[in-house]
Parts: structure tokens; sequence; C-alpha cells
């Protein structure tokens, strides 16, 4: 559940894109523009790509802080100066800093979907929840840095790393409370069904990590493409879909629009993670700020190597036997030879025309719920940025 | 805030018996009757002692066990066996096991409250209350066990130690979920309130849980009296707090008596753990199951030790000096010693009045929501069951 956030914030890469449904299909090839340079290249429809995203996510910074901050004030002083330090606020001897506190894009898909379908004061109640999945989120990558050692997160020591591993996991565990308080003290009807709705989507994200703690124990021979697409649905999906159904929750729709909205955010969070996973092969080290082929050199059982590898070609059985041995380091011949093994087997053309189909998918379940396209721009945009990673 | 459980089904030591207000006082120095001899001692009043509480713990598990198990199930599988291995209803394979899911006194205490100020229809209405309180203990045992390397639970060996530390902190993550969901999902009047004071409850848990291990950390000459009372009615008096308070929110009694209960729970809990940690120096191997002195031995900055170090006595001085040194394997005559020095210096009077006074203290709150002693038998019986820890 970890792999959302850091990616998108580690990695900044020129990749082909999966194209969207309707109005904006057909942009597969496209180069996703560098975050630093300006101006990023203009829609079809004249609209400036990305900016709209962007404008997005800060907008959502700006209603979502206060209530965020307020939120973790209220904890007692070892928890708050843990979670303070790990959203950037403070630094680890509790001096104020300017912080860090990640792009904000589930929060914006919270208030993206309570906007879309129940306007401007749905978008204002539903503030409250979009902090509290920001605080599910946050809580998810206390406890995924520990199990997976990561020792950096938003570019800062990760909290784990600095104060120890039962800090983190308190912090992570008064967080999720966190989260759930403020829909248990929230009077908005949608409360709720909206805290049902986040409780089973922790449950979700918990079985998520857990499925890919387990995957990558395996033999590759022994992990099957499905069970990976259901592990990053898990791990990745899940939490995007119910932002999107809690912000539904929060405009009042009934349950056939709840389901389409997180069917939306699902989708988009499976593009995502296909895209980010080519990335993770593929992606230019000067973009990435990771070597070439980090995830090939890890042996990671991503999902466009589990497609190359049931692809049942010769180009199988030779990534099969490269990824049997383990990585020498330095070895970036060996890095080329398995990264043209995967594309060879099918693995990129499968990644991509998957997360394609994904974001298809995912415009079709929007459809659903938001007849009128003009009203759903804030989603598309917010799913068109985490999937083109133009920053 | 995993010690009142462990501990309680550990030991069966013989110690002093703080004593209790009102018609129970005065009681101090009775020795507690081994659990498995015939009969217990009788009460002043005729009824026999400990078996109140142990009916109704009894018919607690009866209505509880249900609730929790089809809580358990709606886990998804990999969840689910972790869970149900730590709640001992599986073996570490996944074969059905008949189990030892402890002693419900949390839920018990739940559904005592409800029933002392509400009746047998706040009772049942209380169940679902009852399963989140002790879904929440359980997860801050699995997450606390992983922190304190505790390889024993239960007499059963720890979730991190036979799947691992992330299936451990996973698992109590998803705990903590399907207990507020519980909540959530709950249309009880009393549901959001009581998911307002359980999260709160949860944050309270861990900034104790950090304390504890931080002071375990510290010099002992820098430990006060004053933090180590702190931590532990925030590691152990909270959730005994919570618990009746939830009670009473579910017999919808006003905000006094609901305060008023979860005063009694706290103070209840002070007073069981100053018993534990007295039984942590000076109980009988023999009930114990652990070496005398256990908490001597591992240099234990328990209530009685920091009470004894902070008297400014002689025998305090010594006591400093004998903690100063780590512990020699087998050294019987330095653990003798040091539980001298601690008596000599107090600690041992000072923990017993304590603990009686803060028995007082919780009967004069539960005096405060239940004018009428008779309706207030079930949570007397249970306080009395946990500091008397006749089982």
């Amino acid at each position: 559940m970890a792999e959302f956030m850091t990616e998108t914030e580690q990695r900044s890469a020129a990749v082909p894109h999966p194209g969207m449904a309707g109005g904006r299909r057909g942009r597969t090839g496209d180069a996703v523009a560098d975050p630093n340079e300006e101006p990023p290249e203009r829609h079809p429809d004249g609209r400036l790509e990305g900016q709209e995203a962007v404008a997005l996510l800060e907008r959502t910074r700006a209603l979502v802080d206060p209530e965020l901050r307020a939120a973790l004030e209220s904890l007692p002083g070892s928890m708050r100066r843990i979670a303070l330090y790990h959203f950037g606020w403070q630094h680890a001897d509790g001096s104020p800093a300017t912080g860090n506190a990640g792009k904000a894009i589930r929060p914006a898909l919270v208030l993206a979907a309570a906007s879309a379908l129940g306007g401007a004061a749905a978008r204002t109640a539903a503030v409250r929840a979009a902090v509290a999945v920001e605080l599910v989120h946050n809580f998810t990558l206390l406890h995924d840095d520990v199990m997976d050692r990561d020792t950096s997160r938003r570019h800062r020591p990760t909290v784990w790393s600095v104060f120890g591993d039962a800090d983190a996991i308190l912090a992570g565990d008064a967080l999720q409370a966190l989260a759930l308080r403020l829909l248990a003290e929230d009077p908005h009807p949608a409360a709720g069904p909206a805290a049902v709705r986040l409780a089973d989507c922790v449950v979700e994200l918990c079985a998520g990590q857990h499925a890919d703690t387990d995957l990558e124990r395996r033999a590759p021979e022994e992990v099957g493409l499905d069970e990976v697409l259901a592990m990053a649905e898990a791990k990745t999906g899940a939490l995007l879909g119910c932002a999107c159904a809690l912000g539904a929750l929060y405009a009042g729709v009934g349950q056939e629009e709840v389901a389409a909205l997180d069917g939306f955010g699902r989708q988009a969070g499976l593009a995502f993670q296909l895209i980010d996973d080519v990335i993770g092969i593929w992606g230019d080290p000067r973009h990435t700020g990771k070597p070439a082929g980090a995830d090939l050199a890890a042996r990671k059982k991503s999902l466009p190597v589990v497609a190359a590898l049931s692809s049942g070609t010769q180009a199988a059985a030779e990534l099969a036997e490269l990824y049997a041995k383990p990585y020498i380091s330095g070895d970036d011949e060996g890095i080329a030879r398995t990264a043209l093994a995967v594309d060879r087997a099918g693995g990129r053309d499968w990644a991509q025309a998957e997360a394609a189909d994904r974001m298809a998918h995912a415009v079709q379940e929007l459809s659903r719920a938001v007849p009128a396209p003009e009203t759903a721009g804030g989603l598309l945009a917010l799913a068109e940025f985490v999937t083109r990673r133009t920053s």
C-alpha cells in the first residue's frame, strides 16, 4: 500500500501513456513533461495538461491541512511529535519544518468526487472525510516502511529509522484511530457509512500488503498474474476507490453511484500501478532518481515481469533463468538482458495495454455516476495526473 | 497495555489484598485462594468469593464469542488465519483448536456496566461494543508483543514468533479496523459516542505503551513515580475505564455517570497494576510460573521499585546501586537482597496502600453512578476478581 505515494513522488519518467477512453483516448505515446519544465503541453481541448490537477491538489492542501494539523495536534505529546515528523511539519528534534506532507491525491479524490456529485456544499462537508482518508494512507505508510525496511520517504529518513520500530508502529496505530474518530464525531449522515467503508478498506489494505510480502517471498514460477493483479488492487486500488466512494457518500448519491466511484478509483489505481511497474524497469534514472532497472535488480515480481514469465515464450524461460540468480551489484549488462527478456516476452506491451484498458474501465465507471463529463473534470484530471506521472 | 491480560493469566499468587471500600474494606492481608482449590472463601455477605466473577466471565464469553468469531470470519483469508490463531481458535497450520481467547474481562466490564445502569436490554444492546473492546485489546496485544519481543501469550507462541513481525502488525491493524467498524455499523444511538471514546482510548494506549518503552530505556534515577503512575493509567487503566464507560453509554445515562464509570475502571486498573507489580517481585514461583523476582532480574522500573528508589532512604541508595548493575543469571542472593531493599525502602507497603486507596476511589466513583450497591454487584465482583488474582 506504500507503493503509490512513494513511487509517484520519487519518479517522474517519460513513459508511454496508457491513453484515456472517450475524448481523451488515443494519446498513447505522448511523452510526460518534466515537472520543472514550463509550459506544460496543451490538451486538444485547450486546457493546460496537468495544471488542473496541480491546482486541485493545491486547493486540497489548503482545505485539508488545517483540519489535519488540528487532528495531529490533539494527540498526546509523544505521538504528536512522531506524527508531525512523518508529515514533514517538524524535524526529528521537534523544531518546525516547512515540510512535505505528500501530494494529497487521496483527499483530492474525496473532494473532487464530492464536488462532481454534490457541488460545493458536498465538497465542504467532505473535508473531514478527506482528512480521515489521508490519515489512513499515512498510517499504512508508517507500518509498511517498518515491514519493508524502507529508509527513505518523501526525501527524508522514515520514522522507524529515526525513532525506532516501536514508535513507528504506535504512531501508525494512533493515526488509524484518529481517522476513524474524525468520522465517528462527524454528525453528517454519510459519516457512518463512510466509516464502515474506510474500516473495510483498511482490512483490504492489510490483506494487500500481506499478499505483497508473501509474493515476494515465493519463487517466480509460483506466482500467477491474477494474484499479482489482485494484490495490486488491494494494495493500491482499494484506497483510491474508497476515497472516491467517500466523496460520493458525502454527496448523498445512491449506492450504485457510490459503487461506480469506487470502481473508478480502483481501476485508475491499477492503471497507475501498471505504469509505475513499467517505469520501475524502463524509467529514465535521471527522472526516477533510481538506477535503471531497480525493480529488476531487486528481482521484484512486478506486473510486467509476472506477465512475461507466464507468457510461455522462449524469452519467458530466459527471464526465469535470469531471475533465479541473485543480482550482482554493477551488472548493468545483466539488467539490460533481463529488461530485454521482459520486453520480448511481451511484458511491456501487456502492461501498457492493460493500463490503457484499466483507464478505459475507470472512465466507464465514472460515466455511470457522472453522465455529464464536464462535471467530472476534476476526477479525470487527477486520474490522468497520477497515471501520467507529471511530477 | 499487554500487561493486564498476560499477568492475570500467568500469575495466581498469594498476595495481600488491597482491600475494598465500604462493606468490603479492611480485607488487607487475606490470602488469595488457589484457583484449583475448592471451595473458595466466603464473603461476609455469604456470596462465594470469585464465583460471581467467574460466572459473569463465562456468561460474557457465551454472549461475545459468536459475534467475535463472526467478525473474525469476515476477514480476508490471510488476516483471518492469523487472527484465529491469536484467539486460540486455530492452530498455526489452520486446523481448529479449542482455544484460549482470554478471560474476556474487558467485555465483561462493558456488559456489567450496561446491566448495572440499564438492565438486561442495555446489556443485550452492548454486546457489539463489548466485542469492539475485546478486538481493541487484542490488537494492542499483537503489536505490544512485537515491540516487547514477547514470545509467549496465553501459553502459546506469540503471533510474530510464528508468522513474523509483518503479519502480527497487519493482523493488529485489521483488528483495530474491525473494532471501529462494528461500532460504525451499529444503529444504536450510543454507537457514535462509543466509537469516539474507543478511538481516544486507542490513542491513550499507544501513548502509554510509548511511555513504558521509554521509561525502560532510561536510568532508574531519571524515572519519577508520577510518570510511572501516569504510564500505568494510560497503559492499563484506560481500556478498563473505556470498557465501563461504553457500557454506561449503551445504558443511555448522562455524561457524569459515563465519566464516573470510566473513573471506576481506571482506578480498578491501577489497583490491579500495583498488585501485579508486587507479585512481580514477591510472587510465589509455584503460582506465577516465573522465577522469583523476575521483574527485579529484568531491572524493571515497576511501581514498588520506583517508589522505593524515590524514598530518599538508605535502602533506596542500596537499591539504586544494585539496579545499576546488570543481573547475573542464577544470582538468587542478589535478587533476594534487591527485594529486601525495595521492601526496606517502603516500596512494598506503599504499593499495597496505594492499591487499597485506588480501589477505594474506584468504589467511590462507582457509587456516583450507581447509588444502589446491589445493582453494582457485577462490576465490584469483576474489579475484585482482577485485583485479587484468584485465577
